[in-house]
Formats: structure tokens, C-alpha cells, sequence
């Protein structure tokens, strides 16, 4: 079994690298990345580029490829802040991927990732698998783009495509990024490391969650499904729990204590603010549940999740 | 006034400049194409190219051009036989002209060409403005991705842009072409001249019609509406109506004579009526009737029309 993973230096695709490992110790895994974290390059086959360049998709793409999971982005704070290198990325990117896919000895899996942020404007209380998408950033639009095209190159038989619209992943480790959803993870992390947090919405913002864990459950269980599974757009929202950045803290604070508490500031930021309120936080996702695809129980086994996977990391 | 209309040189752009050279005669009208017909250099700026090339488009668009109307694309059956071309032309050629739109003195208003082809696959009996768009083409495809362009670059400021989703055009003068959706002009058309014509699609099958003339009306309108009028999303589906294959052809026998009649054969092509089979049939369009675009009243009317616009011509 050959995997390629776009965007495998990131923390979900380094992730799923190793579950994919894990379940077939000889598959062939290459990841592609404009960097890798230490560590990666022993374990994985690593190229690193630019995606939307041919000669980086020759070098990682092999002709036998079984199954591509493309999760390479630049994210929504960084796509609408630098508008031609989202669409560099995320459209050429893409389009690049898929047509490299196209040219391979037979149609490969594609687990493609969009994302929430592919809804907008003016929504329902609470969103469904018929409502209609309407980003308001460039990089939501990017990742609809994203979708319709891996519906088409699936319709035409160049690959098999299955399109996952994630919810915010929290608790992301490491650094805070550009994503706008970066507070998300920044406020249960950072207190948890005894660091002060940053948060630019109020505590009544609400939030549509996936664990990390619950992600690369699903890409792998996205990838196995059979292809007559899907739809003919070949997308689905993916479970998640509602939750207020107040009940988040909270839940925070039961694991951790009230010192970790007192850590978070609220710091108002208009322009995350504006990004953020475009966002939806209610779903039913009836098409996903059916499909097999599963949430997460509840928001404190998330933030024991993170405390566990940073002592594994630390010993 | 500066106005540029690519696919000028077609049947719908070369009406629409007459009519905006008829309302404006002072107006810069510039219209781009791969090729034009005898007679229209003489009364516009008519550059001949490859939409997608840098080159064309900086020779077709002045820095202060106010206006683009964006018709230029390749049809529904052209775009499935020949992907890569479909991509070039719908895909590449519109984000080019987009780019270019984006580097003007100001924001141009932009009226850009989407089709009833958005949509597709499990739809309901009667469509509205929240059903989402699921393309069972490539050219389908090409026109979704081109709205959500238009409204990223919309909303960054960079156009003012509004999108309008085209009934099927009939009748269309001239030759059939490789639009899967020539047959419901060729029908009309040929027996009106006492040619035979070929019908691949059963008589039961349904259409959803708008006539060129109401198609330059809506053009027209979408420009001149204030962009306040606009949703987020920018695109509105026309009124139209609806017909089967079978209430046309006898509404063309009212018109023409029994004669005409025994010209329309039906000859079943599997290609076609796969296409079009997936095309919606219904609609209620009350956004765009609150915004003042208006359907045709009947269908007798629009043979009519065309049989008129064909006297016109031959003087």
C-alpha cells in the first residue's frame, strides 16, 4: 500500500502518518511539506516544497499510489491575509494534486479536507447536510472550490474522492498559528502549560469541536469506506459538539484548577472577531452519523485527551 | 462609459453590446473572443484570443473600464468531451479575467454567466435559492467555481461582481453546436427554415427556458442594479419557464404549420440525454423576481421572437 499525506509535517498529518503506520507497519508513507518537525524524516518518507509545483508532485507522487490524504493548507487567518498565496496554495495546490492523481497507473482515494469554514452569511440555527455553502473568507472559498473539484475528477473516474468538512480541531498542540480558530486551542493549552491566553471573542462565542483524535479516526475512516458510500458531491459534515468558549473554560478548569482558570484574559480582536462570527456552530449531521463518522463525547475528556498526549510527548 | 464583454463575437454577447451601444452610443465597447462574425469589427473594439492569456487580456481591457459582462466559455458537451480544455477556458480563463478585473483604476462591475447546470444529481421536484448547486458535468463544475470567484473577489472589494444562474437560451439562431442543450433551438429553429432537425431526447423531457431577449433584458438589469441589491453569495437564479419537448414542438407547429411539424425526428442519442437528464426542470425564483428580472410570458411568443429577429436579418 502506497499513502501520500499533504500536508504530513502538520500535527494532524504527522498524526495520521503514524496511525496509518500503525494499522499496516509496510505501507509506503510519503509526506509532503514546506517543513517537517524533527523526528518525521526517520520514520516517513519526506519531501519538501511547494505543492503546487510540478517537480515536488513528480518527486512524492509514486505511479502506484493507492491513496492520497490531502490536508495541506495555508490556514483562514493566513489565506485572507495574503489573498494570492491562499489561492496559490489552496486552489493551485489542490487542482495540481488532483491532476498529478489523474496521471496515476489507477484512480487513487483522495481524502480531501475542507473545512467549516465553507458555511457563512446568513445561516439556519442550525445547519444541516442540505445547506448551502457561503464562505466569507477566501479560505473557505478555496476549500469549497476544493470540494466541487474533487467531485468532478471523481464523476470522471481520475480518482475516488471523499471530502470531509472538519470542524474547529481542538486542542491543537504546540504554537498558536494564523488560523482564526487558533484562540480555540490557545485557551485550554496555554493554561494547561501554567501560560497566560489571549482570547479575542467573548466567553458566549460558540464553537463547533472535533478532537484531534476524532479527526484521524475519521480520515481513516473516510478513506476505508466504500466508494458507493458516498454522495455524487462526495462531501460530508463531519460530527462535532457545540460548545461556548465559557464552557470551555470551564471544562479547562475542572481538569486543571482555578490558577489555570485565571490565565485566560479576554482581549477583544475585531478582526478574529469578524472572521469567527461568520462561522457556524450548530449541525445536525445526519449523512456522517449514518455513514459511520463519530463525535466526541464531551468537551473535559478532549482537554484530558491534551494532557495525556503532552506527557506521552514529554517522557 | 467603458464596457468589455467576453464571448462577444457569440450570439448573446453580440446582442448584448448592440443593445448597450442602443442605450449608450457613446460607450467604448470592447468585445473579446476566439473568433468573430463578418460585420461586427466595424462597430466595436473586437479583440481576437485565448481569454486565459495575459497577453489578450491586456490588450482587451483599458485600466478605467467600468463594465465587464463575462459570457465567454466552453459548453456543456464541448467542456465533458474535452476536460482539459473545459478547465482552460471556464476555469483558467475566468480567474484570469478576474485577476486582470482585480488590477483596474477601480472596481469593475462584473456580470458574470452561470447556468442552470449548477445544479444536479438527487434534486427536488421544484428548485429555489437555497438548493444547493451539485454539477453532474465538468461545465457545471466550471460555472459553480466561477460564482464563488466572483463572490471572494466581491467581497475582498476587488469587483463589484453578480452572478446570474441562465435558463436554457432558446431559440438560438445559427448552427447547433456542442452545447448538450442545442436540440431545444434546433427544434424550433430548423423546421421554421423547412429543415429537418434531430431530436436525442424524448418529447416528455422537460426544459426551464428563457429567451435571448429576456437573457440581454436580464444582462442588462444585473448590471444596473445597485450592488446593495446583491446577496452575499452574489448569484441569483433567472426566471424562466417551464415546457416539455413535446408542448414546444407544438407550440412551433402553431406557429409554423403542420409541414414544420413532421420536420422535428426523434432520434434518441444515450450521450445527451444523459446530460441533460440531470438538468432541473422547476423552479421558484422569488429572489430574482423581487430583484425585477423577469421570465417570458409563453412560449409561442419567444418562436415568434424568433422568426422576427430571422426576417430582420435577412433584409
Amino acid at each position: 500500500m502506497k499513502i501520500l499525506i499533504t500536508g504530513g509535517g502538520g500535527f494532524l498529518g504527522s498524526r495520521l502518518a503514524a496511525a496509518l503506520r500503525e494499522r499496516d507497519p509496510d505501507a509506503a508513507i510519503t509526506l509532503v511539506d514546506v517543513a517537517f518537525p524533527p523526528g518525521l524524516a526517520e520514520r516517513f518518507d519526506c519531501v519538501t516544497g511547494d505543492l503546487a509545483s510540478q517537480k515536488i508532485l513528480e518527486k512524492a507522487l509514486a505511479r502506484d499510489t493507492d491513496a492520497i490524504f490531502h490536508l495541506a493548507a495555508v490556514v483562514s487567518g493566513g489565506a485572507e491575509a495574503d489573498f494570492d498565496l491562499g489561492y496559490h496554495v489552496n486552489l493551485d495546490g489542490t487542482r495540481a494534486l488532483l491532476e498529478a492523481a489523474r496521471k496515476l497507473a489507477k484512480p487513487p482515494r483522495v481524502v480531501y479536507t475542507s473545512s467549516v469554514a465553507a458555511f457563512g452569511g446568513e445561516l439556519p440555527d442550525v445547519l444541516d447536510d442540505s445547506t448551502t455553502p457561503a464562505p466569507q473568507t477566501s479560505y473557505g472559498t478555496q476549500k469549497v472550490i476544493g470540494e466541487y473539484l474533487v467531485a468532478d475528477f471523481t464523476r470522471k473516474g481520475f480518482i475516488d474522492g471523499r471530502s470531509l468538512r472538519l470542524p474547529t480541531i481542538v486542542v491543537r498542540p504546540g504554537k498558536p498559528n494564523l488560523a482564526a480558530s487558533s484562540f480555540a486551542s490557545g485557551i485550554i493549552r496555554e493554561p494547561l502549560a501554567g501560560v497566560e491566553s489571549a482570547c479575542p471573542v467573548p466567553p458566549s462565542t460558540g464553537v463547533w469541536i472535533l478532537s484531534p483524535r476524532r479527526a484521524v479516526e475519521a480520515f481513516l475512516h473516510a478513506h476505508d469506506l466504500d466508494s458507493s458510500a458516498w454522495p455524487t458531491t462526495r462531501v460530508v459534515n463531519l460530527p462535532g459538539i457545540t460548545l461556548s468558549v465559557r464552557e470551555m473554560v470551564e471544562a479547562m478548569g475542572r481538569v486543571a484548577g482555578k490558577k489555570a482558570l485565571a490565565l485566560v484574559k479576554f482581549v477583544p480582536d475585531a478582526r478574529i472577531q469578524g472572521i469567527v462570527e461568520t462561522w457556524p456552530v450548530r449541525f445536525r449531521t445526519e449523512r456522517a452519523l449514518e455513514m459511520g463518522f463519530k463525535p466526541d463525547h464531551d468537551f473535559e475528556s478532549i482537554v484530558r485527551q491534551h494532557v495525556d498526549n503532552e506527557k506521552t510527548r514529554a517522557k
